[in-house]
């Protein structure tokens, strides 16, 4: 028994550039699973084609919402190199063209000996325990917060009791339920499980991703993940979110983009 | 004529998911064909072929330096929907494969009805001709020099004269050559037209780009476009590159963020 998100990501090469997965019930939000398992699941099959474990740069479209139950993942290597390989992948659920994805990946070893430049810091938050969080027992909670622990920053909190801060950001620590050690596709799952921004900005409503890319800077540390989610310019129906996560030692392990749309007042 | 790098990234659909271009001289540095022109032009079969002009959210993934001449690409729909449609893509260049491409289109008309927030403003530039440039006709400037028009900050400009600022960041004024007229596709090429932001920090030697993820969210006014590019972190033999392109009427048009490899000091 590796944890919960390891068992369930898990993906079986059932035939030349084929995986099968079955997603269990747990990892939805309003019956469609978040969109950070999907990506990290595809990105597992992905990994396994091309024979590198660390994600260094992945993208995922998303097409259609997805289900739990079975799920086909198709890749295809797009090039085998020394330090990096490149493929990309389909993945269906429940039949259905879920997300597109196109991924470099390779070892991310620690270099003592890289330059290092830091402008940047990881978000200040309070001690987990002096965190907000919504209890997966909570009337009306969705099944996916008791797969992940969350705990906001209680400045970013105030979209649970109806009084959004009016800044569109999210600030907290994650990690996986019952502390399951995270590698780096787990972190694939960290930049997307934070409630959307804007619940921040005072418009209401879920704001669906497009598209969401994801760097992998360096393996996590055991522990808690510090991360820090802003958006800077809604625009035209469109916003988008930039991430970071940082481990137990303040090392930068991951960024992330989406670009998502603006949930619809009518 | 509609201007020369109209020209250059015109595609020319040749069968059933597959568009030649012909890429002429003068795109290259050192040798090797710009990486923001392959973007666009392979964009441009994308766009051609689900039928929408506009990159909301475009990603490439570099396999190897592309070269001068006719350049093939492959191109496959993923998903066309109402308001969205997505393909992928593969463009090879002599003969080789170039760059792996996965993106989303559609068409951006400005909506005022829709909610604005604006957490930015465009970089503060002195007036174009106050602004440093490399002249074309200097000796050792590569070709593409020419095909684009870059004035940067004069506090960014250190770089030309070996007293590189020690912040990785460029800023600084784009448009096309003779001032050609820029539409969406063309913001894919301003997104890489600067040079490397290490340049400004003294790690000398290019920075190639593994991948590159361009959103477009609002077509372009005419005029200048004032463009930022600031690095973070380097860390692991990596950096990121994040990138805003505003127009001449102070509207974010695109925002793009790249990894790429640290320059080797051996």
């Amino acid at each position: 028994m590796a944890g919960f998100f390891t068992d369930s990501s898990r993906v079986t090469s059932t035939g030349e550039g084929i995986h099968h997965a079955e997603i269990p019930p747990g990892w939805d939000i309003g019956g469609n699973v978040n969109g950070g398992f999907l990506f990290a699941t595809a990105a597992r099959a992905m990994a396994d084609v091309v024979g590198r474990p660390d994600p260094v740069s992945v993208t995922a479209h998303f097409l259609s919402p997805g289900r739990a139950g079975e799920a086909e993942i198709l890749t295809e290597p797009v090039r085998i190199g020394r330090r990096f390989a490149t493929a990309r992948a389909t993945m269906a659920t429940a039949g259905r063209p879920t997300i597109a994805m196109l991924g470099t990946f390779g070892t991310l070893e620690p270099d003592p000996d890289s330059p290092l430049m830091v402008r940047g810091a990881p978000p200040e938050l309070p001690a987990p325990e002096q965190c907000a969080h919504l209890a997966p027992t909570a009337p009306g909670s969705p099944p996916f917060i008791g797969r992940v622990e969350v705990r906001f920053h209680p400045d970013d909190a105030g979209f649970f009791r109806g009084t959004p801060t009016g800044t569109p950001s999210m600030r907290g620590w994650f990690r996986l339920a019952d502390n399951e050690p995270i590698d780096t596709i787990g972190l694939l799952l960290a930049v997307d499980a934070f409630p959307p921004t804007v619940f921040n900005s005072g418009l209401l409503g879920w704001a669906p991703t497009l598209e969401l890319t994801a760097h992998v800077r360096a393996r996590p540390a055991p522990g808690w993940l510090a991360c820090r989610f802003d958006t800077r310019f809604i625009t035209n129906g469109m916003l988008e979110v930039d991430g970071e996560v940082w481990d137990s030692t303040d090392t930068l392990v991951a960024q992330s983009r989406q670009i998502a749309l603006l949930p619809r007042g009518d």
